[in-house]
């Protein structure tokens, strides 16, 4: 990633919370702590494609950042987490009533930086695309909430969840940069693809790296969505494909809260084809992403292409 | 109140909590209760001092009482209340993790309706004060919450938060009305004046009916900011007027969990003079609002006129 325009987005960032009082820090703790910023910077490749005025388009990049730190903050309470990229949560150090307006303050600041999109028609574009985008979060983190209380999930619903819950804001994130940079209805449906695509690979990967990561790097231990009984594309791919015996073994070990650290191993062991079948998934999907891309200049989508690789041979 | 305006709201509304699952359900238990409608009413109300096209600000005024809605469902979790309206709130029936996120979906709906104001300039100019009176309501909210810790508050600082808290989504109703309605300069000054004083009014009159109200028809128990030891504006004026006997009896009251029946009516009678004291502030505000609109056409008018003086007679 490239280093210059990730510091571009980290200054304007700071414009929007600028303040010295609990509030704005609760609101800073998590958004200041070095996350990737993956959907703004997808935001600004995308607008590189065909304009390079990189001030145009940051602010309507930091909002889609700004609404990804609020639905972190408040997922965070919602899932009791007390930990996040190895730092504790916002709400384990301001408390729920703190976290809760401090996710409802970066909210608003997504919106004023929408706001500060200088041309109209552009200001009302983004705005439309970031409010569905916003809808479709909560819709999908309900989904995810709802999939906790259910016995057996199919693929088909998981991915509608996702695309939703984790999809939405990176679509958006590449959209908005092609509202910005002026994009034809070619080119955007281009990018709705090459978005789409990534979108599910990013979320695999987050699956994937639960299974396999280093501890540290990954900043929670390793397996938590088992000890969770979270339904995965892995785990949804295994319960409908291992042998009964095999798959008894899995469910007696999903959402066991004092799981060791061998029956994880264990678990792991047998969810290895399913780690595999995802990963499979993952490199069509990159392939699919890229081909999308080659209606644009060759040494102009090389850096989206790049991402497309980066995000599934990303460790963290 | 106009019942042909609130009932053109309240359909207005529908459209954007039209879902039949759990988490629409949320978002509408209280949004589909039976609010007071102020601000929307309000934005319309302003509107109609230069035009007559209610179709066209009908999703401008709605995205205000989305974000009332959602700030009442996320308040009601930050003070853990049971009640609101006389009904359970939000979470209370949908647990905190489904009222969080209904909050945050009725955000996002506010925002879809702001891109729903067909006029490129106008949605830009409306998201820009929507987006800046959000703000402005998570840093009042921050505030009252730490008065509550505070041991006091002066008048100055209670002005502050409530003009933040309460005050910042009344006038940004009004202004956006004003937007909508295509004011000049100084037809918008006028506006902003009206709506600062009575939206200042409007939470004087919550604070004297928690101490005075008829009870059923307020939803809740009387005083019970009392027992909460909440710094009204009356409580302020109270601990800073009182001979030293009368106001070390008070304080001794104030925050006390299991205050009687008895003693909260003697606090009340502790606190008569300060309630004349906001009284008669609310009084000269209402006046000083409707001087306010004497630029504008006199038929046109009148509704604003009558709207100042109902929140000061209202008695829920």
């Amino acid at each position: 990633m490239d280093r210059e325009i990730l510091s571009l987005i980290d200054e304007e960032l700071k414009k929007y919370v600028n303040k010295n009082n609990k509030l704005y820090s609760a609101a800073n703790h998590l958004l200041l702590s070095g996350g990737k910023r993956l959907r703004p910077y997808l935001c600004v490749l995308v607008y590189k494609l065909k304009k390079d005025n990189l001030s145009e388009v940051l602010p309507a990049a930091v909002s889609v950042e700004l609404i990804h730190n609020y639905t972190l903050i408040h997922d965070d309470i919602m899932d009791n987490d007390d930990l996040r990229r190895g730092k504790p949560t916002v709400h384990k150090v301001y408390g729920n009533a703190m976290a809760i307006l401090a996710g409802d303050l970066l909210y608003a600041k997504a919106f004023e930086a929408v706001a500060n999109i200088k041309d109209n028609r552009k200001a009302h574009e983004v705005l439309k695309i970031l409010a569905d985008a916003c809808v479709y979060v909560c819709e999908g983190q309900a989904m995810d909430m709802e999939f906790e209380e259910k016995d057996s999930v199919s693929l088909e619903e998981y991915l509608d969840m996702i695309r939703k819950k984790t999809g939405a804001l990176i679509e958006a994130a590449a959209k908005i940069g092609a509202v910005m940079g002026d994009f034809n209805d070619e080119e955007m449906k281009a990018i709705e693809k090459y978005a789409e695509n990534i979108g599910l690979t990013f979320q695999i990967q987050d699956d994937v790296l639960d299974l396999i990561a280093d501890e540290e790097k990954l900043g929670k231990p390793v397996g938590s969505d088992i000890r969770e009984g979270k339904k995965t594309i892995i785990i949804i791919h295994a319960l409908s494909t291992l042998e009964e015996d095999k798959k008894n073994r899995l469910k007696s070990l999903l959402g066991k809260k004092d799981i060791t650290k061998e029956e994880i191993g264990e678990a792991i062991e047998i969810l290895r084809p399913s780690i595999e079948y995802a990963k499979n998934l993952m490199e069509n999907k990159t392939i699919e992403a890229i081909d999308a891309l080659k209606i644009f200049d060759k040494d102009r989508r090389k850096p989206l292409e790049d991402l497309a690789k980066f995000i599934i041979s990303r460790c963290y």
